[in-house]
């Protein structure tokens, strides 16, 4: 439901929407379709690195709003995805060191347009989001984000970890929220730097974590075991900030 | 749907709600109703302050789940409220200086629930609510709290601008969030302190904000208004901490 205005169903249709260039970001297909233009769409999807999911035919139809599905359902990204030269290119134009998150798989709606609009306000460059597993700019992510979405570029990568690797190579520096990290107020966070932030179960990911060059933790106080994803994205953000103001 | 736990429908069951202590949040009656059993609820609704809605019939039977109503649906509670004073007490247990957030009509119940959550983990001793309007304890909230509820005592108040007054007798400092304040980093944000956040469209209430003594601003680069609720009560609770750890 949540996806409703930008879901597409039927073949011909999504088929279509391939061919015109707008952006899918996961499509359902019905177990053991097999025929012609189901396998086109498979195609594309190959191509577009979508993420496809196969269901049963039950589950199509309680998905499908139409009642048409064909056997297959697609949902369209509700904006355009920008590429990272994008995102480095507004960091020079306007004279500042790139301040870029990237979020590492991200699953919650709620909390990737939290984040777009923290990445916003707290004068960050971009956002960079992984093509798999992730959620993309549904109808949902854009309304949370308060308008954000329509002033901070969010490209989509095939590999977070590469993509990190080509950016230091830009000359940024990594920093990782995690609990056994350094405590954030310690570490130096100045100069063009990616803040990188875990999945809201799992946290970042190995591989990701790896590349960073620090990983800084949150103080915590409490009984409990984190923060909401898009509220530790907050505060480390603006920890950046803070230092980037008092320098 | 998202209080299924915790409605109650029908009249002898609201009044039983009542009379074993339960804390009822909301009520809906249906418009028109002027019977004896009616008049109790309003009594017992009136005696403990909650919320009454006054609903059609069409309404009560859209949100009914057993469709046996009889023109009242009661949202309880999931969780007990405690005092002011507990939240008090909890500090000096602790020998810490009160850290309190107060929450001038947050609505969302995961913007409430992810706020409880950011106050366990920052150190704070309590929360406190109001009675009208905002959304109480529901299961939404307990959930997004992810177990803080069973940690952070939340209080829920009549009238906040009364109870700021009652604690600034008790040696406690109030600093509220909004635009046009300070910026956040020049403020002493040291000692007995309570945290003041806005409604999500509205921000602080006049009345309460007068009574605050000190308006502090989270600095904003971007091209949007506001961060989310929950965001900005993260990031100036985290100055505080930061504040008190650097002492």
């Amino acid at each position: 439901m949540r996806y409703e205005e930008l879901t597409i169903e039927g073949r011909n249709a999504v088929i279509e929407a391939y061919r015109s260039g707008k952006p899918i970001d996961k499509i359902f297909i019905q177990d053991g379709c097999q025929d012609g233009p189901i396998m086109t769409i498979k195609r594309e999807a190959k191509k577009h690195d979508t993420l496809v999911k196969y269901v049963s035919r039950d589950r199509l139809d309680q998905m499908s709003e139409t009642g048409k599905h064909q056997g297959v359902i697609a949902y369209a990204a509700a904006y355009e995805y920008a590429d990272v030269d994008d995102i480095l290119k507004l960091a020079e134009e306007k004279g500042e060191p790139p301040f870029v998150f990237l979020l590492d798989n991200i699953e919650d709606p709620h909390n990737l347009g939290a984040i777009i609009r923290t990445a916003n306000l707290a004068g960050a460059h971009g956002v960079i989001i992984p093509k798999n597993r992730a959620v993309g700019l549904t109808a949902t992510v854009a309304r949370t984000s308060a308008g954000a979405l329509n002033y901070t570029p969010v490209a989509k990568v095939t590999n977070l970890a590469k993509t990190i690797e080509e950016l230091k190579e830009k000359g940024l520096w990594f920093v990782c929220a995690d609990m056994d990290g350094t405590q954030m107020y310690k570490l130096d966070l100045k100069g063009p730097i990616g803040l990188v932030i875990g999945n809201e179960g799992e946290g970042v990911g190995r591989l990701v974590k790896e590349k960073c060059d620090f990983v800084a933790s949150i103080p915590m106080k409490g009984d409990i075991d984190s923060l909401n994803a898009s509220v530790a994205a907050g505060v480390l953000a603006y920890e950046i900030v803070r230092q980037r103001i008092q320098g």
